[in-house]
């Protein structure tokens, strides 16, 4: 793996589009807080597929139009260029682009829309990390969700543009218990991969199997944590008795999955102490979700990653040295 | 007074149960800013008895598990000795746990979620402290607010949870006139009283006079400026033409109680022109309290102390020595 | 004109009325960013002649009553002498105003509706502008917005105060495409001019012509930036689909008319990289209007500036220097 890494670089170093390819790569490899090209890469291919498989090619390809857009206005902003090349600059963007192409309706507009929305999310992503690091924390994937939000709610204002795959904004109601199925094994272990896998938006478990192998090659803890996760997201969420529709879906684990390995093992030194934090953390985002989930049925668009982002910041805001003894 | 509170702390010395005690009851009194456990006793008999009375014990004892599971947290995580000696990681959590005692339907796992509910608390007070100390600021009562609005709107997403307690989400249309009745003396007297006793999500006359005690033992001034905060509360929202229901049950009085409170005996010393400063907020304060019942409306969740959460920062956040000749 | 300044000058040193008046009028000034007396004259001008035109005289009234509120208030609490001379502490409560008299129903009560809302302009101006120095960056007009949301939202909760112009809560759906028409010249012209007349809440071309005067009297860049950011508006919203009624009303860009005078001509030093970031902003903030107008569909209340408050903050944080070279 070193080798094929130092290849690489060696390659990047002559090569300015080979870099531009590389800042990219990276970018889709922070996602899941990977600054490394080759989990890039196959994060890249496990959303491809994903897509594919689905039926909607559009979502991988918004996904790279916005992220190209983003380190192009990026280096015309002249950010700093250790950020840059870590990938700080992509990860939003790459996830505005493949929200707004599973959400919007493909149109020539529609790619205007994408580009603009990857443009945006860099000074998104200056000013949330330049606010953030007042206190020491990472700006997550914060600017992703507020730039998501306002391009996935402008869609109902604006006639050019179609939120075709939005859900329909309905007034708050209870849970209709005769939702919450018993979870059989085989819903259990799919609900497990897919609350991997959309994290990018996808319900594929080949595409989470992908995702597993991208964060592996960089960091074998963040891939237990990972799938720690979202067996305990899968867990509490039917204990709570979420729809079962949803947990099999992934849709309660994606936020507790990107939890886990934030404060399991990116953020702290994994250990005992850490794990259990990181176990609270995850329980909680969960409940967020659930609190999301209602919060924004009024406005018809969906939580994308909000829980994560709000529930991880009330446990690293504290500042708390967590995993000494 | 000082007699007795020498000898309790005397037994603390000696005990590490006492001791656990202390930090609760410190931790009960300084959701009214009082860092004193026979202020914390006196409130904790007055929420007893008010939950009593109105056949809901689950309150009392909602509060009692969190504000438990919340200092046990806070130990684990080694906070600030003296901080966690000032009950500055209790409030919140009691508040958490009236609050999911009074909307929430007991059953097995409420008795986790309430608990949950604590533990969560203490990095949302621990984060939240961090960042207003930016500005000198206290959390006041927001990480309370935030986790119980969190855990409330999940009991929608939740079969296992129910909401049993919660208004139902409806749609914002203007309050009906015929709903703003002439206030008599006795309802006058009544919605002074249970302002007060709101603040711990009680309506009980014999409550309120608990917790005046419970801040008189302590400081005097407090306790006047709860008293007035709650008339001109009363009286204001009288004059705005709230629903008299609301006003005589306490529920538009007891926020403008806490910020009568907070700016008028805690964070600036009392004189003429903080009385002046603390009106302004208080006046406010009844506002606000309109304000966010309208914005939640559509939730199905209730304000909670949010409104003197966002009217005393306003008036905090300037930082201006009020109080100054 | 500098002799004419320097004359008016000249009365405010021996008059402490005159003074009085030149901190009200450059209060009025800073609504579009312009320190001076004269430009605030003209903009009071234009909105005197537009609330006189639609038959709405309580607008230009409310607008001073708050104005007035708010410098008493100001001097009460001692505030910097430099910011008070600047007029930093009228231009919040003088739209705050403008938004009382546009959406509420004038009654006794109403008076003093108004002066408390400039009143608590005050501490809002006084609080956003310490928590956002932290990064450097202004308050901008977010004391005035949520003063006037939190005052317009708790109409709905008060039945002694109407709001009778406020839009009726209503639940979200996509805008019909038959309400996006081709927009004709004369529709278009009108569309530019009424987008500068909305930054005071007024739809009249005779106003935004006294605005655009009153801006060149002090910075022809500012003027320049209001005038394209205008067309830079009109033309997206048209593009991107947005009912025709909104455009040619002058709102969807009166948001971002003030973010192109922002971050065009206030904040950053006028030339090539600065147009192309402000250009960025400009067509942002259009998206940000349609996102608002669908978040705050359900509540009954208008966005006012705050499209503009939270485009040009994620453009101002990052505190990039996007000009140099």
């Amino acid at each position: 793996m070193k080798g094929l890494l130092a290849w690489w670089e060696g390659r990047c170093v002559s090569s300015k589009l080979l870099r531009f390819v590389d800042f990219n790569l990276r970018g889709v490899g922070q996602v899941m807080f990977q600054d490394n090209p080759l989990s890039g890469l196959l994060f890249f291919i496990g959303v491809g597929w994903g897509s594919y498989a689905a039926g909607m090619p559009q979502v991988a390809i918004g996904g790279m139009v916005a992220i190209v857009a983003a380190t192009l206005t990026a280096q015309w902003l002249r950010v700093e260029a250790a950020e840059l090349g870590a990938g700080l600059f992509g990860y939003n963007a790459y996830l505005v682009g493949l929200a707004l192409g599973t959400f919007v309706t493909v149109s020539p507009i529609w790619w205007a829309y994408v580009a603009l929305g990857g443009v945006v999310s860099v000074p998104a992503t200056l000013g949330t990390a330049r606010v953030f690091k007042t206190w020491g924390v990472a700006a997550l994937t914060a600017p992703f969700v507020l730039t998501a939000w306002l391009f996935l709610l402008a869609t109902y204002a604006f006639s050019a543009i179609g939120g075709g795959g939005l859900p329909m904004a309905t007034s708050i109601v209870p849970v209709d218990p005769a939702a919450a199925n018993p979870l059989a094994f085989g819903a259990f272990v799919q609900g497990v991969f897919t609350s991997i896998a959309q994290v990018f938006l996808k319900a594929s478990i080949l595409a989470a199997l992908l995702l597993l192998a991208g964060l592996a090659v960089n960091s074998i803890a963040a891939a237990a944590f990972a799938l720690a996760g979202a067996v305990v997201a899968v867990v509490t969420a039917h204990l709570l008795g979420a729809e079962s529709d949803l947990i099999t879906g992934g849709l309660m684990g994606f936020s507790p999955v990107l939890t886990a390995i934030a404060l399991g093992a990116v953020f702290h030194k994994p250990g005992g102490r850490v794990a259990a934090y990181a176990l609270m953390g995850t329980v909680l985002t969960v409940v967020v979700q659930g609190a999301m989930n209602v919060a924004l049925a009024p406005f018809g668009i969906p939580t994308l990653t909000g829980p994560f982002v709000l529930a991880s910041w009330l446990f690293l805001l504290p500042g708390q040295k967590v995993g000494q003894d």
